[in-house]
């Protein structure tokens, strides 16, 4: 129809994500060609910029500006709680709910034998590695409650049965086939306060 | 959380479109910064140059790359028909429906009172310039079937009464409340096919 190669490459490239289909695509596209250039302008620059600026938190694999992010170089969390989550948007969320007050790792994934993703493809390693910190004597596993978000947290779970720490799970309030992103503030502080031990 | 500039800049900005609330804007933006970088830049640069590169077709005011926009470059189609829509995003989903085969006048925007968006505010004066031109016979109103949109059909109904023109308005098929953008192409067509002559 029009041939405006900016105005495709917008619809095809926002039809990419997740939960914009063609349609919806194009009306945000039209939506910011009714808005001011100001908008599309910062709106593209931040976007070019978003994966420039950012790199992986050397400490928890988090999102970070800098080599170490934000939460990690808060010294005054509890410095004896790792939370285990599969990626930042999941960290984010929980972190918004105020209900943990330790620190993080970013495993970058979950198990998906059915996609090729073992073991060596997660930050596991190096939340092993934090073990030799002596102060952590809690590592939580805050997977998605979905089945390779269970199946890293029982692999998870296994490999630490050995070391000097105890292991628990998010428990009673995420609901089951959910995803961490959708969760409330409230559901997500129930289920760290009901968080079950593992061993 | 994360003082990333950019990255609370795609979320904010993200989440000032229509249907995306700040958690499917943050969703968005961390679906971005997993993907590879060629993407960010790509939808980057194309947000930033969508509005540079489009402007107002000088005939029927649809976006256009050029100073005549595609539909009206195109000589074979129908010049007895005229189809009058609020915007340049109903006129795409028009157009991709397949049901009409004449030209085009985009209103950008509908009487709104309450917005004190009043017929001057919109394309009306060239609307009726373009009736100058003997070859035109009938006017669609295809504005939306919302208050707003009913209304602007009707005020046009009512000054193009006196012209030597039919003025129809599209009919069943559009479901009432609800928007062309979200129109199937069979119920689009339909809609088309089942117009009503006004006068």
């Amino acid at each position: 129809m029009i041939k405006a190669t900016a105005l495709e490459q917008v619809v095809r490239l926002l039809g990419e994500m997740p939960g914009i289909g063609s349609k919806t695509a194009q009306r945000l596209a039209y939506y910011v060609l009714s808005r001011e250039t100001a908008y599309a302008h910062q709106l593209g620059d931040a976007l070019r910029e978003l994966k420039d600026s950012l790199q992986w938190c050397r400490t928890c694999y988090n999102i970070s500006a800098a080599e170490m992010c934000e939460i990690c170089r808060q010294d005054e969390r509890d410095h004896r709680l790792i939370c285990v989550v599969e990626d930042a948007a999941n960290l984010a969320n929980i972190e918004r709910s105020g209900g943990f007050k330790g620190y993080y790792h970013v495993l970058q994934g979950v198990l998906s034998p059915v996609n090729g993703i073992g073991p060596d493809d997660l930050r596991i390693q190096e939340l092993l590695a934090r073990l030799e910190d002596d102060q952590v004597t809690e590592i939580i596993l805050a997977t998605n409650p979905t089945v390779e978000g269970e199946a890293t947290a029982m692999y998870l779970s296994d490999i630490l049965a050995d070391r000097e720490v105890s292991v628990s799970r998010i428990g009673v309030g995420v609901p089951i086939g959910g995803s961490l992103d959708y969760c409330d503030e409230i559901t997500m502080a129930k289920a760290f306060e009901n968080r079950r031990r593992l061993h």
